[in-house]
């Protein structure tokens, strides 16, 4: 492993995006808070209110806690891998309950109200995002933490880890940008283009969520950022570029 | 250059990404196209359809061909750089006059109707994504067609164009998505809760959208996909990894 080597410090920057990705997830966070209390009636469970559960919940799990699980290897660059492993899978269990409690919430509230279920584009984008968000989930344990999976086979799977899980992120994002423009055309259709507070705010939040998304995708998919690969990571992944490429990694057939 | 080098076939699998990219692009059109033509009384300039002709371009432009402009590298990954260069600046360019017919469309259409511009997330979302696509294309052209730019300059610069690429193909995705929602609940609000037939087209349109930027976006990311580097960037790219991670490319000091 990479104990014997130097341990660097965080690159230069690093620590400065992930300030302002946690800065702009709070904020979002508030942001909610001031939609539903100001000018939504706040937020409670049995009540007609529990419609506003689903918001707050969706943008909680879905967004926040799963952008920050997708951060925590760049945070704990050199912390031991088994420990961020297990902070990264906890942190996406628990977006995936709250985004659960969120779900039933508009389920109930629909319910309760006689409003059909899964007509809108919202409804489908963003229900196709919690189930294989749960999928990769499940996947993910699966491969990265039950001690059955081979290290070959972990190594194959973890491109298409991660690769879904960037893009289930910002299918994420997308839908909740989609449930705030369905809430404003349910509530504010009329005066939505006369530039109110309410909708002005909401579309904040919008952009906020849209911020929050590329600060978060910069730091993950930026090269020199990378959590260094482990040693046997390495040589297997400069095995496997040798056979696809038929190349040497050091240049030695340039 | 690679001219000395053996050139490899393209990877396996990578056709077939491209082949299923490309028809769900096309299909992707064809139900734009069936929307506006069965439901939407169809596509004209000046007249009340005027607004049709805005989601038409922007499907068009900023989805399809900015789609098929990020591919250009992987599907020519043998061909000369310059000429495969030209080529994704000219898709772009095409895609932004594309774009800009249909932002024009809608402007004259509110405002033959009386509908103020901008107010809606939609349109702080897809306007960003135009404005940027536009400065992203200008710099693009400025870093890589002038030939005053250096080397190394180019280097530095290509990963935030790569990043920024795909962030903007994605929020113009997700513009889309908002305007499929906003055009759904203006026109058949009261419908669209009971499956009518125009909501389920619009929503598979949704859908179609988010299947073909997961598409492209998996080739364009996928690692061993990439173009070969020139033997110059190689060993840049090397030498820069060399001088911020403090350890060789090769594995030595592991």
């Amino acid at each position: 492993g990479m104990d014997g080597a130097l341990t660097p410090a965080s690159p230069a920057g690093l620590s400065a995006y992930v300030a302002v990705s946690q800065l702009l997830g709070l904020t979002l966070l508030a942001t909610v808070g001031a939609w539903l209390g100001r000018y939504r009636g706040g937020v409670a469970w049995h009540s007609p209110l529990q419609f506003n559960v689903h918001p707050l919940c969706m943008v909680l799990g879905m967004v926040f806690l799963q952008g920050d699980a997708l951060l925590v290897y760049r945070v704990f660059r050199h912390e031991a891998k088994r420990s961020t492993k297990a902070l990264h899978a906890l942190l996406h269990g628990l977006a995936l309950v709250i985004a659960l409690v969120g779900i039933v919430a508009v389920f109930e509230s629909h319910r309760s109200q006689g409003i059909p279920d899964m007509y809108s584009l919202h409804s489908w984008c963003g229900m196709a995002a919690f189930v294989l968000y749960l999928l990769q989930w499940l996947l993910g344990c699966g491969f990265f933490l039950l001690p059955s999976a081979s290290f070959s086979l972990r190594s194959r799977y973890k491109p298409q880890h991660v690769f879904f899980g960037v893009a289930l992120f910002a299918l994420s994002i997308a839908s909740c940008l989609l449930g705030i423009t369905e809430m404003l055309l349910f509530n504010i259709r009329d005066s939505y283009s006369r530039f109110v507070p309410e909708g002005v705010l909401a579309n904040t939040l919008g952009v906020l969520l849209v911020a929050f998304g590329l600060v978060v995708g910069y730091v993950l998919t930026r090269d020199d950022w990378k959590r260094p690969l482990l040693a046997e990571e390495l040589a297997l992944s400069m095995d496997f570029k040798t056979l696809t490429e038929g190349e040497s990694p050091c240049g030695g057939s340039q």
